[in-house]
């Protein structure tokens, strides 16, 4: 049985779990891999913070980057993040030294994933981040190897579980985005610092890198991002009154030979599969073919979840599984056109706040007309008090250029007293 | 680039699918695998029999068992069907003579997986079965791979396309069991013989065979099983009005050292993932520790979905991937202790048929009592023509075994007409 030697750099609460997790289950792993293993490093920023776990003082390195060197270092399992700094100049020095590297990295992946996967295929060594994608959910994997027959053409799904969160709690509690943004910072289920959750691009990350998977293609890094922050409850109650919930989705998709890649908050109908998962759940739902419709879900992130993608990585390197990173070589990668979201035919939530009076609606229904946008449902509330109205359009399937024109238009107009709200519908 | 020569046994719909699937996507599965392949022989009952594939006469071989003493093999498809016979003969021999082996084959593995997995192990071949379980989910993939980090303690789902479809269709277009398996058999959703769709056979396979996967054990035949054809529209309608869907699920846990492996329909909150799972799709929900709950869905049958699933076990030999048939050696494998379901706590619904008489739901509730089984709800609804009386209880948790013997106990008594009906309800 061949001992592989494994270093784990960053132990936060991630690294800190996989450590203890290798460690308890060491037997269990190593009989189901039909080899060995040990952690003969680990790597942090700070040797004195307090973690929840025990090491031997002699398997602790200051440098993380001497790890590349080490002839008793086969795997090295970064846990830093960031895709510039310590995690960049490790995972590449380490692919450069014939080391097989575990990542959780999805920042790092999405922009330099190329590069790094021509190295590793060089090197024959592997470079697993099943961990970047949607947690626990064995997404990676499953592309590459259970759906390898498929021509994928189509791929979806909830990608965040921190802005689904803050989603469905908006709707069950009938609170406000900053209400229930700060409610998630405080019971844990949003960082302290949110952003890449709630500006789409954590989802884009992703969504790029699906999109390799599915469709042997290079990163490619035009996406159009939306993210949630500018959700209303008044959307999520008009939502549910006309059939629908809002999920922040990412989609990336294959039409006439371009791809198409986009983040944005989407109505689903609230008896689909996708409308069902809330909470901090990820899911992602793959159409190909011969396959049809696939659908994995499960937990997107914690600790645990992220521990269980890590050890799938690391039990594929032990098993001396060495694929390409990306599925096929670099050199049969695909690089496609980029399809821009205006090109794309969307049925649209569009929700007005317009002075109430005399001919508004007609002159609204007019600029619809006009750009050739087909309205299916208006619901008008006047609100008496304040003097205004507010207009909920539904629209049929239309060109999103001519509904961005037509909102263009429409702002312009005086009678227009903020600006309009677009969410576009997925139908399918 | 090694070639590997292919051998597909069983020419119906789904080998002739896979035999077109692999000659057209040749040049994409070897880029994918690294690997090149020929099919290299094609065998089945008769050469004459009309078909939707195009061969050269000289790769038809009459006795496919001949196939295992071929140099020019080295997978051999089995898609012929059954425990014993041919199927049977072709895929011990084909081990024994070091091929590697891929088969849809269910009732084969359930029965002979243990046998047939030594004989692999000791000769560094592969047994591959992807498509035995759930067609084009990659269930088995994900359980040896994607989730190896997790000790299973629980899977449950839906295994069963017919069942599936025909349950969603009472339920939707308000027929009986018969009519809808009728229109079932004449839209090609069900065989036209559906016995062991339709008994629970074909689901307790697919369990007994992802219970060995799941918690490391040999395959276990101690299964309560339970099919659909008892289902009566009045369940449907009366599960409806409570908030519930009937499913045929099938179910493996561990509890107290103890497996506990059972088919049943099923009772399901209306609101859960599983009851919006319809039609003929497959879902798997896995339990587990770190990863949590695991769901995983899609097309259960068919010839493109077993054959994606098909092409992932061939994909799998032709990367050279040699791996334990049950994701870990046979010697390691544990022997459980089997539970009986009537050790297991439900929440039940019971419908009785009595005669509508004075004091008779009196009686029912002291029975009741008697055997500790609480009630949580009673509806009853007399039916005036016919002076008989419908009464649905639902109990609250109660152990199997005293709500069996209530039952036996009521069935005895005169005012009670039929045979009471009992459906076990999943809460979890």
């Amino acid at each position: 049985m061949k001992t592989y030697n494994i270093a784990i750099v960053g132990l936060g609460n991630i690294g800190s779990y996989l450590f203890n997790f290798l460690t308890k289950n060491k037997n269990y792993l190593c009989n189901k891999n039909n080899s060995n293993f040990n952690i003969s490093y680990v790597s942090a920023r700070s040797f004195k913070k307090k973690r929840s776990i025990n090491f031997k003082k002699k398997i602790w390195i200051k440098n993380c980057l001497k790890l590349v060197k080490k002839k008793d270092v086969d795997i090295i399992i970064e846990l830093v993040g960031g895709s510039e700094g310590v995690a960049k100049k490790l995972v590449f020095s380490a692919l450069k030294n014939k080391k097989h590297v575990v990542t959780a990295n999805k920042a790092l992946i999405s922009k330099y994933g190329d590069e790094l996967s021509k190295i590793a295929e060089k090197n024959r060594v592997n470079l697993e981040y099943e961990a970047a994608v949607c947690g626990g959910v064995p997404i990676i994997r499953s592309i590459k190897e259970g759906l390898i027959a498929n021509k994928i053409n189509r791929l979806h799904g909830i990608f965040n579980g921190t802005s689904n969160y803050i989603l469905s709690s908006m709707d069950k509690d009938k609170t406000t985005f900053k209400e229930t943004l700060n409610k998630s910072i405080n019971l844990g289920y949003a960082e302290s610092n949110p952003k890449s959750d709630i500006n789409g691009d954590d989802v884009a990350s992703k969504v790029q890198i699906l999109s390799c998977l599915s469709f042997s293609s290079f990163i490619n890094t035009n996406i159009h991002v939306e993210g949630i922050k500018n959700i209303d409850s008044k959307d999520i109650f008009n939502a549910d009154k006309l059939g629908y919930k809002i999920k922040l989705l990412g989609f990336s998709e294959i039409q006439n030979n371009k791809i198409y890649q986009r983040v944005h908050p989407t109505l689903v109908k609230k008896t689909s599969y996708i409308a069902s998962v809330d909470g901090v759940l990820n899911a992602v739902i793959i159409d190909g073919k011969p396959i049809g419709k696939n659908v994995i879900q499960g937990e997107g992130a914690g600790p645990s979840a992220t521990t269980s993608a890590l050890v799938s990585d690391i039990s594929s390197i032990l098993r001396g599984n060495i694929k390409y990173p990306f599925a096929i070589a670099s050199s049969k990668r695909k690089k496609y056109l980029s399809g821009k979201i205006s090109e794309l035919f969307f049925s649209s939530y569009i929700r007005l706040n317009v002075k109430d009076k005399y001919g508004v609606l007609s002159d609204i229904t007019k600029i619809f007309s006009e750009y050739k946008v087909s309205i299916k449902r208006v619901i008008q509330n006047p609100d008496k008090i304040k003097k205004n109205s507010s207009i909920v359009i539904i629209t049929h399937k239309s060109k999103d250029e001519y509904i961005q024109k037509t909102l263009k238009t429409l702002s312009k107009k005086l009678y227009v007293i903020e600006k309009p709200k677009l969410l576009r519908i997925e139908n399918s």
